[in-house]
């Protein structure tokens, strides 16, 4: 929970007059999100997303991450739209950082994934994964497995305080993922972190989706394997096989999937595990203990991927 | 900034169904705030504020708080109206706290006082003590004079390590407010904590004030010295005079201020300055320094104070 970033009353009067979206009402920074600065923004018109964008976003991403969601709103998927100023630019500067406003979408995330989720999500990502198709510019995936083996170098030195040969575990598991990793399947773009605090729900019904700041190109199927591995684990780390069917079924009614994406799945599934533990792992180490941001626990993931990697086939998960 | 309670959205639908304020369309944390929780909550009918009470709040006060804000918002006092379940209780519990559901209020508080802005706070605090004359119950202020010495008591120990001698001084002029404290002025319900985070503007227009929960029936004027001394100094601590001037004159054209409570102005304020900064030198010693909830400088009141025990008389503040 944090606001980094306090914007003073006459800032966002100020950075309003490029707007045409009417006049300030009430503004209140939100405590959820890690990553930058969000606030609940109320005009006469209607009620928005003011985003400070902080430190671990590059700025150059920021026009690439903005236009897929435009593109995406365009194109039917409910995510936040970006508000063009009256020059007609959505990205622009406030209090030191680039800024954006985008709109508000109604839903809450579910705090507990259930069974009925997991369809939808599926569903959703498919959507999305299509919808995707028209927008022409890339965005390599900086934490695809290109990334995962100069993650795993730096995290090497702390990663047995973390537990007593997770270092080598780590390293075995990831040569046995890249030996194995698949090449050829569709790419497109993907979301590469639709978490449960990213999927909005009303009534039981999905009504957005949210956080495109990890968005990039990559392998689609792979976006699926992180989805697998957010929804589908209970907390006790066992696998609800009843979930991934679910999520995978609703996912291929959409966007079918070719036999090379299903049988690629235990090592994609493996490959987005390790992904998280990597994240996690190089945080845990590197945050102090006091920090306003609440460190995840890696060995969730190392968990998890546990499981992946004694997966024989895409049986293991109801396919 | 705090969420310190998570509300699940199982747990707050199910909390709904006690109330006839339509479903839920979205719940967010609010990052400001760092005595209780608060959540903006819209539904399909409005949006409204939900706060569960933390620690720091006595249960037992709390049915007094939401009288009042009830009785000041059905007499014309722009504030958060408490909103009853079904059952006609304001009152309930959530996730293990008390929780309650009030009104949203436009506005947005001033990051930085301004002199248009203390004409509007005086007239909203004379009407606000005016309102509440009907509210038959009472609270004793226990952070009143009567307070003071334990408070400083307990932070004796650690005030010579904030800075050399403040033990001393703090003892000094504790013993001379005490001394010079009048007695008999005109008492009623004050709100005692109206700083600028807690009063809201449009277009230069006072449009709410929020935050009761330091409520208490206490002198009348004293709740006047609190305003001036939360907004009639300049960052340099510098006193503006032209501020306190209009934040006086405005509050006593609504409720005029008696020779006797004029008088008494420089102790009042006096008073209030010590008890701002003997709070926060209690928590200034007490809250680790990582903690999530930011720290405020116990001198910076200090500093104040001497400004106001210098003062000799009510001519210091522009009457």
């Amino acid at each position: 929970m944090a606001v980094y970033t306090e914007v003073s009353d006459e800032d966002l009067i100020g950075f309003l007059t490029h707007y045409a979206i009417g006049d300030l009402v009430s503004y209140r920074g939100i405590a959820e999100g890690v990553e930058n600065t969000n606030y609940s923004l109320r005009t006469t018109v209607a009620e928005y997303i003011l985003t400070l964008y902080e430190k671990r976003v590059d700025p150059a991403d920021l026009p690439w991450f903005l236009g897929l969601m435009q593109h995406l709103a365009d194109h039917g998927i409910n995510c936040p739209r970006p508000v063009p100023g009256r020059d007609g630019a959505a990205l622009r500067r406030l209090c030191g950082r680039h800024a954006a406003i985008t709109t508000f979408l109604p839903g809450v995330w579910p705090r507990r994934a259930r069974p009925e989720h997991c369809g939808p999500v599926g569903a959703s990502l498919a959507a999305l994964h299509l919808a995707g198709a028209g927008y022409v510019p890339t965005r390599p995936n900086a934490l695809g497995p290109a990334g995962w083996a100069p993650l795993l170098e730096r995290s090497l030195p702390g990663a047995d305080g973390v537990r007593a040969g997770l270092a080598a575990d780590l390293q075995a598991a990831l040569a046995r993922i890249l030996a194995n990793w698949p090449h050829g399947l569709p790419v497109g773009h993907i979301h590469a972190d639709l978490f449960q605090d990213n999927v909005f729900f009303l009534d039981g019904s999905l009504t957005g989706l949210i956080d495109f700041y990890f968005a990039a190109t990559d392998t689609l199927a792979y976006d699926l394997a992180i989805c697998l591995n957010a929804w589908c684990f209970e907390p006790d780390v066992s696998f609800n096989v009843t979930k991934a069917r679910s999520m995978c079924r609703a996912y291929a009614a959409i966007r079918p999937l070719s036999a090379a994406e299903r049988a690629a799945l235990p090592v994609l599934c493996q490959g987005a595990a390790i992904r998280f533990a990597l994240t996690r792992l190089y945080d845990w180490i590197n945050t102090p203990a006091g920090a306003l941001v609440t460190r995840k626990d890696p060995m969730e993931y190392v968990r998890r991927l546990r499981f992946h990697l004694a997966a024989e086939d895409e049986h293991a998960y109801g396919l």
